[in-house]
């Protein structure tokens, strides 16, 4: 296969559509990220990155509580919103429909209709060019109870939102499961 | 809607998944890895997370070389192999069916077979209880021409895999396109 080297690019596939909520100036701001995952196995941390010239990044520093919470595929408009407007200008949070609870610890600011709810606490800020990228603590996870199957968390109740970065610019769904990990390489083995 | 409290998870969806290929003892090796992302816009940068027990770590350092594979959702098995298997017991490009490349860096071993091949250099480790997260330059990207339309990276046509971790512990492929972002929530604005 012939390769095309097409210089430094951000083609990275797929990134997860999150909503990461912040005390913003004494109010519950939410803005939307791509840029995050998972960054230790036990205990549980995660990482985003964040543009410092975003709203919510007044709120973020070491210490500070603050939410990624998973939308579904049925949010994805309103995820956008998120993303194209700043908490500076407009209440995000009630334009969106979107409903604030607060969980274990009072100052993360959790969106109710979003089917996964991590709270969590800033522990590493690595500050690049453009991002900032944030390491944290995860300290409680919610679940909406419609996502459970019999007490356990259902990714297809989730329906998780799949980012599609630059070239393609698009949202879309998880679709069709191709294997179960840690077992169909087996047979290579 | 009810929300059920399930204690710190690692529950984040969707995650990506990955090829890390580096060169081990003087041989190339490819491992997968499911815990990365972008770390920043311009100039590029990526990270993931790597248990520190894996063969792989041994060739992972600050200023090392070392390549992120995007696979394609036709590549799960061999994808999934590279997971379960270690290099210091088998040579995994091999079984796999691999071929290996090399591009600008010349120590960073590519996988022909996969879509898209990203060579980077480390610069930042974090080191927690069970992952290291390395952070690093994205020097190169190479593209395989099929995955092309006009020119342009045509995601579509590189079918990426999606990871839906614990409990479902799947692979997938992207669905149904949503919309597009930065687009369809200015509406709401």
């Amino acid at each position: 296969m012939k390769k095309i080297a097409q210089g430094p690019l951000t083609s990275f596939y797929p990134l997860p559509t999150l909503l990461i909520g912040a005390m913003v100036d004494g109010k519950p701001n939410v803005m939307t990220a791509v840029y995050g995952g998972l960054a230790n196995g036990k205990p549980p941390k995660l990482n985003v990155g964040i543009v410092r010239s975003r709203y919510t990044w007044n709120a973020i520093e070491v210490g500070a509580a603050f939410s990624v919470n998973i939308p579904s595929a049925s949010q994805a408009k309103q995820v956008d919103y998120c993303g194209v407007e700043s908490g500076a200008n407009a209440d995000k949070i009630a334009k969106a429909g979107f409903t604030v609870f607060y969980g274990d610890l009072g100052t993360a600011p959790l969106i109710e209709e979003c089917p996964i709810n991590i709270e969590c606490v800033a522990t590493h800020i690595l500050d690049f060019d453009m991002h900032s990228l944030v390491v944290a603590d995860i300290k409680q996870t919610h679940v909406s109870e419609d996502c459970l199957t019999d007490g356990v968390l259902d990714t297809t109740k989730v329906d998780p939102m799949v980012f599609l970065t630059a070239p393609a610019r698009k949202y879309a769904r998880v679709g069709e499961v191709l294997g179960d990990a840690f077992k169909m390489g087996l047979e290579l083995k």
